[in-house]
């Protein structure tokens, strides 16, 4: 077995074995297959695609190219460990309530999140707004408090799927970034390593997420279902709009709010819709032979009762953070200037570009540009109506919050572009557009 | 401008830019685009190919990248220096029959040739069977030589397309050798940097050549043309059989003492034939006013004059060879085992296997596996019959010149598989599969 016959094999369109792609991602990760014959690999793969057997061993070489988590051993026996994903978007603090919520129905949530990048939002950024909060916790703690708490949200330990690392950081210099089976696997890998049972993946798709049609986005999907479930793996993802920003908030401090005033059922109807849609995909997995309404009902009763909020609070105190900013959320940090976004004309909400609201938030200083950029959690952007919403001439479209006058003045510039406000009415946008439930594996070319 | 934009517009295949094409070039002859940057490019073109202009601009780029000769300051004023070049095939001695020809008919002859690798032979290592002869000259020797005899054929100076050199050293590690605009770019910057005005190119098709099929063959030297037409070059391109061995002779030694025999015009018929042709081709280039029958004339005026012979011998002499061994070839170096392959059953040639031919002679040392490989000048294999020709039982097939018997007896087993022999009376082979003339630029996309 040599790295140019692999190439070449993949060239020619023929399907790779699993030995092969262990191969060669064992060879790569060893710095035995220099960088340019992985990268000549990956624009093969990106002609060529790959079946769904070798987006799943490529999927598992991944995984097994670092540390693999099990946490049963820290769980009573026959626990299901459930896990979610989001494919990214903006506004998408969905983890922030969903997770609680299940914890709080008895289900133990066990998350390793990241940071921000660009126009889209991190986990990690948004719990950092809790003064003393931190995602560093060693393996010991992890455990501690999942047994304690059975919430714990954590920065990526270091060494989870190193071979997908390497991989996309040539894939992002080398042109390889879209495609199919390469992000399937990159986003399975990590998910696989991280040792849940049973996955829920939210697939966002339009106008603000990676994959911009819902036909994409259930492509991948439905991949990515086929690779959890090959793997032995519980899968369901959800089909989600993202073609304006989610709920209100678009920040971090202003996003933790938000989700806040969820778990006391008070969020924004979209976000409160998709959080609990999510929560019961979770539960339904790990309990397959519930009854979906009476699955539904507990997620209601633990936001009614306040137990999901509790949860919340014991989460964030134990890993640092301040409970009192949980109880009294304008403790969160302030912007100290907040500008409202003025409709120039009357009309309806047509539409709401959420990249350029991404995007103005990240140069208030909420987001960054480059990995490793500080930023500043209080600022963002709360929209004041959604697209289907009327609107009169000088009605604030959304409030942006910034650190000062001027940058606040741009970004209402900026934000007022990102709204199409016309005469015609529209209907209010769907938020979920699909349901990939578990498929059984089967051998079609993608 | 930037690498990434470059490898995703190829990807994606769209037409580069002359500018852009330049400036990746420049990038990794700098080492500032890396190797994995120029990987994925080259597989992205494999994929997507490459438009005429792209292809010509990528040729003058790698030809731009080390020294570019002009040896016109070394000759009367209007000359047309001439070249030629082979694709490579078994038992390919064209150059040193061709090349005192067509110097004997007055064009002067500059060559940069090549040594041999795998089952193909290199000129220099031809050569080098003359006791004393060098192909290493410094610019000013070869200039000299150039005026003095008009007849000069020298190494590869190390600095001569050195993007080519890196270009290629990558595709072969990348599957991405078999590119068709990438081979026809290659073959060409080398062309164009050696400073000729006109190139006669002889493609070689069939079983012993790169390219197997008469269709790739075609498009390949089609190619090759339009990039030199494109270029300011007069361009000729011939299509050549290799489906067997090129006249009788493979091996270092034999081939000379066959191109000898050749101008003294007693050469084997394909062989000569091809001689006449290409050497034609040349003059025709530099006199394209001429009739061609009065250029073939001319040409087998200068054999049967043994003008042609004086030439070589004196280019033999000139670069510290030998000029004995011209005129008593039983001089240039003798195995000292010669053993014959006889036919196993009366019947007609059916077939001779080039590609086994080469890789006999190689094994008998008269060739290299790797690079630097030294080789023995005095082996190879006669063939005694060609395709279309009766045998009888016991009748010679051809002769294996060895080293010892030892290896003599495997080759003899070797050459005899290499022949197909039946009852069926078969045509010989043509020689001549076409001839592709100047064309006008186009931008076709291939």
């Amino acid at each position: 077995m040599n790295a140019v016959d692999i190439i070449v094999k993949k060239r020619d369109g023929e399907e790779l074995t699993a030995e092969e792609i262990q191969f060669f991602v064992d060879g790569f990760v060893r710095g035995e297959i220099p960088d340019y014959q992985v990268a000549a690999w990956a624009m093969a793969v990106y002609f060529q695609g790959m079946t769904e057997a070798e987006t799943t061993a490529l999927t598992l070489a991944m995984a097994a190219s670092g540390d693999q988590l099990d946490l049963h051993t820290s769980l009573p026996p026959g626990t299901v460990i459930v896990d979610k994903h989001s494919s990214g978007g903006v506004g998408d603090k969905t983890t922030l309530a969903v997770a609680p919520i299940v914890a709080a129905c008895g289900l133990p949530v066990a998350k390793m999140s990241g940071r921000g990048l660009s126009y889209t939002g991190g986990t990690i950024d948004k719990l950092e707004s809790f003064h003393g909060w931190t995602p560093d916790l060693d393996e010991e703690r992890f455990r501690r408090q999942l047994q304690e708490i059975g919430l714990v949200i954590a920065g990526q330990t270091a060494n989870l799927a190193p071979a997908d690392k390497i991989l996309y950081a040539l894939r992002d210099v080398t042109g390889t970034v879209p495609s199919l089976p390469l992000i399937a696997s990159s986003i399975m890998s990590k998910k696989l390593a991280a040792g849940a049972d049973a996955i829920v993946l939210d697939v966002k798709c339009g106008r603000g997420a990676f994959m911009e049609t819902v036909e994409d986005a259930s492509r991948l999907a439905e991949l990515m279902v086929a690779i959890g479930t090959r793997a032995g793996r519980r899968m369901t993802a959800l089909i989600t709009q993202m073609d304006q920003p989610l709920g209100r908030a678009v920040g971090n401090a202003l996003e933790v709010k938000e989700a806040i005033a969820t778990l006391q059922g008070q969020g924004p109807a979209d976000f409160a819709e998709l959080v609990e849609q999510v929560a019961v995909e979770m539960l339904r997995l790990a309990r397959p032979t519930a009854a979906p309404a009476d699955l539904q009902a507990q997620v209601r009763q633990t936001v009614e009762s306040g137990a999901a909020l509790a949860k919340f609070r014991a989460f964030v105190a134990a890993q640092g953070g301040d409970p009192a900013q949980v109880d009294e959320p304008d403790r969160l940090p302030q912007a100290p200037v907040v500008q409202p976004v003025p409709a120039s004309a009357s009309g309806y909400v047509q539409a709401i570009d959420p990249r350029a609201i991404g995007l103005t938030v990240v140069d208030l200083g909420g987001g960054r540009h480059r990995k490793g950029d500080p930023i500043d959690h209080r600022v963002g952007v709360v929209l004041q109506v959604k697209v289907g919403d009327s609107v009169e001439a000088g009605q604030p479209l959304a409030l942006v919050h910034a650190a000062d006058a001027e940058a606040a003045s741009q970004a209402v510039q900026r934000v007022l572009a990102a709204f199409e406000v016309g005469q015609e009415a529209v209907a209010p946008l769907p938020l979920i557009h699909g349901r990939i439930g578990p498929t059984s594996p089967s051998d079609d070319v993608r």
